[in-house]
């Protein structure tokens, strides 16, 4: 425990402790038990029919060794098959992290909030949208290491565009390890990325990659190319990651009216297949590997063609999924998404449209937690904390009232009588440091304070505490051995030529 | 139908019909039917044991002669009095509009969206927050009436305080009149301002208030003065719209740490307590007669004592508070509710905590659904089209997904086959135009054109839209002699003095 970091360090900033909240709440449920089947036949036929195109030689054999009916690029799954791969799948696992006290449950009632990952852009209040830099990604780990309710760092919030693109993932992975004593996400584009983050999280926790299979300690998403094709990079990274018992999270990008149907029902139609598809091969390459199904489905704006997030659509697709998901049996991952522009009042009702649906929708996993912006093409420090500020009120509201005799207050209500306040009521006196949820960016004065206090807007006071908690910071204790060993590691890899460039 | 109104004028703006949609999906429970029956337990104890405090000399007559002890000011109620009482309660009414096609179905899956009602404060991005005039007060009633997601106007936006305080209603009331053919709320604090409301929407159904008695058309908020308070104006106004057959809504302000316990459970159990109590008394007056349990369950910041709204608590016990409404009967009222000063993020995720609340807790009526801000001191006219935008959201997310065998795309699906985009296929060329939610307000341009074109937030371009609405605002036509039959019936009531004042 000496590991232990400081993470609540912002003076006086109110955070909850790191942890997971167990739900306990039933998932809302947006289609019947009956459509459920019929979205599940349909994605079954679609596999046993149209099949996928799967690009990766390798893949297509183990596809075929397994049973499947390979024709050229395409392999065709008969619903048998995919019922007994799916049977293998775990329901719940645990997933470790370099600090034992962060490891994290997924499944049942467990969801990991995991930070933004991916985009190509960073922002900020004060100098707007930039490429990203290493220097300025190794803040924004710093910051998801310090915000106590992001439980797993997303890979790599965004690209070091001033690194070479054939070796970067080396420096983000040691980055990842340096800053976060929590879990990170790898990255799974391609076999030498994939098995670069496998050894450097086996060099971490001082053990081999082969001792890491039955060890769940990387997370990796794989996007299928909707429609119904699997390509080489990400058939190579998922294919890696089930042989060292690491989970792949198979997420279908199916835009309904783009690369999906104009239907929201056929959205996940396509989706189910490719997901199915996915976790299928994860099973035939090691039967009982953790690995969850990523629910993405959104809609194109009509008028433009471009992407929606956190539109009603998006919503009740996330819902759907959960019910699908549980369905077959496998963890969900869905995600807090916006296509806002500005970190407004947009951003917050996208978001929170997108965290309703995850939450509500029994999601185990929730990709971009906190970050996210411009429909993932950028990371922005200010969108993180009201981010986190959401993510905390998701969990303050996700813990079950309590309901004892001494809760439900009769006596309170006698002692207080007709007309009276509770200020100074024996019950509140107890209680009322701890009675409720305190944010760290909502400001509640009334107006004139509030004017007289500078009349900071949300975005605004959100900087302010980026900038404390980052001028705050300490990186987590790390045995300078495993940081020597990860080095070396990395120096090697670089003179070998990092990953080749596809 | 000739008064139909001309509801989409904004040119090219993305309304939805004017409509209810009725909601399929099972409500969200965040308590067990046995914590149900707990709260329920000890609200009734509550009653029997502590009573409440009538004011009111023929309240008190009222319950005592239906079998209440009655001891001085105090009303104690048993649990067979009060079962008794409830079972009268319809569990389903419809409420007539001036236009028969705008009158709203309350109860089961069907909800009423409210405008804001009550402040005393009026903002906009121009001008900032000022006191209410009439003139601003008739022109937020027209963009009321302009958009079509609010069902209901709730009961002045407003208070135009450059109006006498004791004829003011009448003013309000004809304004509602004419700017509306939508359903409006009626002022019920005391009996002069209740009784007027009453007899000038029998005046706009060419009516009288004898006639209306079986016919609800007016509903009106009764705030009980929690802890277990009824005072003389609240206890009049009730009496008198359950005699004439109109709906109260029966909302205890428990604010939790202040006018409530300190625990959630605690303040829900005072809630409850004080909403039967003025159930009953409906149920007394009038058995039959519709009712609404209101549930405004929020928390204090127990830093500064101030009352905070979209909590974590808030939304939670909103739909316990649907659990308990459902428990009993009573068809539940819910609000939209924030307390930030800004229109900015954190008035979004506050109101987005709130409308989930109510929308998944089985809300059949939502007040202040629109343009209410700083903890309802104040409405907003930016807030209020953000407001119905997401209420927009919330309709399209409730329209049950369509589940059919050309919905499921499995053909769509075949005819793109893999790696192809679904942009011209036959499915989409037939659909796009309707298949997906267009927004009013959210911008979904790319970064570099979002730019391009002013970079403008959400709360500018909401400030924009309400300008133009405005612009192109016409009163539904209303029957001259009705229109003059209101006038005398104002010019009546102002000479006599309208409204004592307490």
């Amino acid at each position: 425990m000496s590991r232990r970091p400081r993470a609540a360090r912002g003076t006086g900033l109110a955070q909850r402790p790191f942890g997971q909240v167990e739900r306990v709440y039933a998932p809302l449920c947006v289609i019947s038990d009956d459509q459920v089947a019929a979205i599940h036949g349909a994605a079954l036929k679609v596999l046993a029919e149209q099949g996928m195109r799967v690009l990766h030689d390798p893949a297509r054999a183990l596809f075929r060794a397994a049973g499947a009916e390979v024709d050229e690029l395409i392999v065709r799954l008969d619903p048998g098959l995919v019922a007994e791969r799916l049977a293998t799948v775990p329901k719940r696992f645990t997933l470790e992290a370099r600090n034992p006290a962060k490891s994290l449950k997924v499944g049942g009632g467990h969801c990991i909030y995991a930070s933004v990952g991916g985009p190509a852009y960073v922002m900020d209040r004060a100098k707007g949208r930039r490429d990203g830099t290493f220097s300025e990604m190794v803040d924004f780990l710093r910051l998801v290491q310090a915000l106590n309710v992001i439980h797993q760092e997303g890979g790599c919030p965004f690209e070091p565009l001033d690194l070479p693109a054939n070796t970067r993932h080396l420096d983000i992975y040691h980055a990842q390890i340096r800053c976060l004593d929590k879990s990170w996400q790898t990255q799974t584009l391609g076999l030498a990325r994939t098995m670069d983050g496998i050894e450097m999280a086996a060099i971490m926790l001082g053990t081999s990659p082969e001792r890491l299979q039955d060890r769940p300690v990387l997370l990796g998403i794989i996007n299928t190319n909707s429609p119904l094709q699997l390509d080489v990079p990400m058939a190579e990274g998922l294919i890696c990651m089930a042989e060292h018992g690491q989970v792949n999270v198979i997420t279908p990008f199916t835009l309904a009216g783009a690369m999906a149907p104009v239907t929201l029902a056929g959205a996940l139609v396509l989706q189910h297949a490719e997901a199915m598809a996915g976790i299928v091969l994860t099973q035939i390459v090691r039967p009982g590997v953790p690995v969850m199904y990523g629910g993405f489905t959104s809609n194109v704006d009509m008028r433009s063609g471009s992407p929606a997030f956190g539109t009603p659509e998006y919503a009740k697709a996330a819902q759907a999924t959960g019910q699908l998901a549980r369905h077959i049996g496998v963890p969900f991952r869905s995600s807090n998404v916006t296509a806002a522009n500005a970190v407004d009042a947009q951003a917050a009702w996208e978001s929170q449209m997108a965290l309703w649906g995850a939450v509500t929708g029994g999601a185990h996993l929730i990709e971009h937690a906190a970050g996210w912006m411009h429909g993932g093409l950028t990371a922005s420090f200010e969108k993180l904390i009201l981010d986190a500020e959401m993510l905390q009120m998701m969990d303050a509201w996700a813990e079950p009232m309590e309901v004892t005799p001494e809760a439900l207050a009769v006596e309170a209500i006698a002692e207080v009588g007709p007309g009276g306040h509770f200020f100074g009521a024996t019950q509140t006196m107890g209680r009322y440091e701890t009675a409720f949820h305190r944010p760290m960016v909502a400001n509640w004065d009334n107006y004139p304070n509030w004017l007289e206090k500078g009349g900071v807007a949300a975005e605004a006071r959100a900087e302010e505490i980026w900038r404390n908690l980052l001028a705050e910071a300490e990186d987590p204790a790390l045995d300078p051995a495993v940081d020597e060993a990860l080095s070396a590691y990395v120096s090697r890899r670089k003179a070998e030529g990092g990953a080749p460039m596809n």
